[in-house]
């Protein structure tokens, strides 16, 4: 494929090295030219290189992403309110979403010639990029909030990239980066959240849920949203497949936020085309609680054109989300993909959503990576071995 | 496929709801005939029911486990002295190999019509059981030992299990559950480490890894082993295949355990044809710590008849080959993980494995559940925002 970059908002394009964002101040993406494209015949072993045709990289590196499983959740469908699928992205190399544009990047950096690769993250992101970095052999620098717990700095320290805690100002510092890439000689390359090469990666998950569909398509998807990357990536997926003329309609996109720091929730109620940073609050939602998002506008943009929506939801629903899907479908995930199934709960019940509507929910990541405040006793008794069969009829019997 | 049991040593055959061990003491598995079995039409997003005509129950139930990547890690050949394929695990939907084994096992429980399922397990399999159990719709007894670390019993807890932490001997628990399951009414069935049903679902590894080498064959699989299900689920794949008429050739299995901790290598290397409880060291590698393995001789079979071996490695080996695989491979995998890789290397060192030996290993577990002591200072700095530049020329340029 060629590797010239678009903005989706004015058109104008770019070479790709040349920046990550438009003149206009838009994020770009990938141009893709996906007429007569099909659905590829090799088997799914291949995870998201399956797509190698419609990405901006021919050799892959490090652990491979995708073929994450799509899981009819029949149990969950009286809470949900429609016909529920889930795609657990947790089970993605280091337990994210994240993995899927970490690998296109990590494999450009390397075959482009860049010594270093660079991100700022709350956590997924930054573990991500510094497992690939390692399994390519590139030296990888992950910028974090000063305040991230020291418990998720130990998981990405095992890959040995530099840690840098930063005080400041996360959006700032998320275009300080980019500025410095391409305002500087130094020899790194940033793949932040929403910038091209991720973008590009992130389509993949779009490309799976739409060919595990196909022949029909999913009346929605819906996802939680932080930045905005993730979005604009199964936004992508769609329009890439509507143009190879592989879909019979379009799905709608859904995009949920938490509560307490939903700048994009909050433009889409307000019917503003843009979207501004705003003050948050606390939410238990860290890995999504990004008060200035800089794919915002292209994510709202991404809802209306679909005809979906973008909606928020306070934490207490994402905790009784949280629990329903650890207790009634056996997976256990982060607040911030939660959040996605609390928002399905409330489309439904606002009637965005309906009964006989096909739905896809992405997980976006493994809950399994942090530690939560869960009661154990009341769930567990020491016993002694002679007395097995008494403890075990009364729980059984009891 | 009939559901009939089969003892692998004498050939007694049972009822499949009759017994789990055979009247001769040794471990029962499914008598399956794979004459005319093929590999199957059907895409890999099933994951490992894929081969649900060789499995004994027909609905599936829970998260999908299989379809796990096998990634080439040339990266890693010369530490390991071997042309080195990996099977990550991990990637499984609770982190673990053992959502195929309790895959199976769940959903054989919840046709049969049991409202109880239990386990004997360190860790991952009480996780992996009450998860699925979850999904089922069952309930859950896990038995731990009381020593298990409360951060362990978090994540179990989040499924909403029974806990019942045992004091006393491990093996004996492991014997006094199955005795009591098929000496009471109790409506109560366990699978097991090494159980009938576990192992058939074990099996689909060892399927999955040869018919992505078909029609080569590799020349090894090296494994950890703790109980012996899994190693016996891997040579029951190698049998059904070759009854089949799938493989060319056998490959080798080779099983690798804890120094500390090492029965079944024990009676490897002293030429016994019987593994015999030890009275075991302290290891690292917690999740294969057995010290009376229920299907320690069936492993040791299982090595001897494939021309393979059983082997130990000290802790020290083990510690530098699960740092290996972090900052090489960019896999994160647990302790008793990485004693497999430390294993090949070893077995490499002493010959048993050539240079131009495609050997895959399977890492049976994420690293990411548990915390290490990694030094975290080592590799990060608190920085100002203003300092941006500064700081990463000075990591770039340094």
């Amino acid at each position: 494929m060629n590797r010239r970059l678009r903005c989706y908002d004015c058109g104008e394009t770019f070479e790709v090295d040349e920046r990550k964002r438009c003149v206009c101040g838009e994020p770009l993406w990938f141009d893709v030219d996906t007429a007569g494209f099909e659905w590829p015949d090799e088997d799914w072993t291949a995870g998201m290189w399956r797509y190698v045709d419609v990405l901006p990289v021919s050799e892959p590196i490090g652990p491979t992403p995708g073929t994450t499983p799509l899981v009819r959740a029949e149990e969950l469908e009286e809470y949900a309110g429609c016909r529920l699928s889930l795609k657990p992205e947790g089970q993605n190399p280091t337990g994210s979403f994240k993995d899927r544009g970490t690998a296109v990047g990590v494999s450009y950096a390397a075959a482009t010639g860049y010594d270093w690769i660079g991100t700022v993250s709350h956590g997924n992101m930054a573990l991500s990029t510094s497992a690939y970095a390692a399994s390519a052999g590139l030296e990888a620098a992950v910028f974090v909030p000063a305040d991230t717990p020291p418990e998720r700095l130990e998981l990405i320290a095992r890959h040995d990239p530099r840690i840098f805690r930063v005080e400041g100002d996360y959006g700032q510092l998320y275009a300080d980066t980019l500025a410095l890439e391409h305002g500087s000689d130094l020899d790194v390359t940033f793949v932040n959240s929403d910038t091209p090469l991720r973008v590009a990666g992130q389509k993949t998950v779009g490309y799976e849920i739409l060919e595990e569909f196909e022949p029909d398509v999913p009346d929605a998807i819906v996802l939680p949203v932080s930045s905005g990357g993730h979005a604009s990536g199964i936004w992508k997926a769609v329009r890439e497949l509507e143009d190879a003329g592989l879909l019979e309609e379009t799905p709608r996109l859904y995009f949920v936020q938490a509560g307490p720091c939903d700048p994009i929730a909050t433009a889409y109620r307000e019917g503003r085309d843009e979207v501004t940073p705003i003050d948050p609050g606390e939410t238990i939602a860290v890995s999504i609680a990004n008060s200035d998002p800089p794919s915002g506008t292209r994510t709202l943009r991404a809802a209306r054109e679909t005809g979906g929506a973008v909606v928020s939801v306070p934490d207490e629903a994402t905790r009784e989300a949280m629990d329903r899907l650890a207790t009634t479908a056996g997976l256990s995930v982060e607040p911030s993909s939660a959040v996605a199934l609390a928002g399905v709960r409330q489309l439904s019940e606002s009637s965005k959503l309906a009964p006989d509507d096909d739905v896809v929910t992405v997980l976006t990541g493994s809950g399994y990576k942090e530690r939560y405040d869960v009661d154990v006793d009341s769930r567990a008794r020491t016993i002694d071995l002679a007395d097995l069969e008494d403890e075990l009829a009364a729980a059984v019997d009891g």
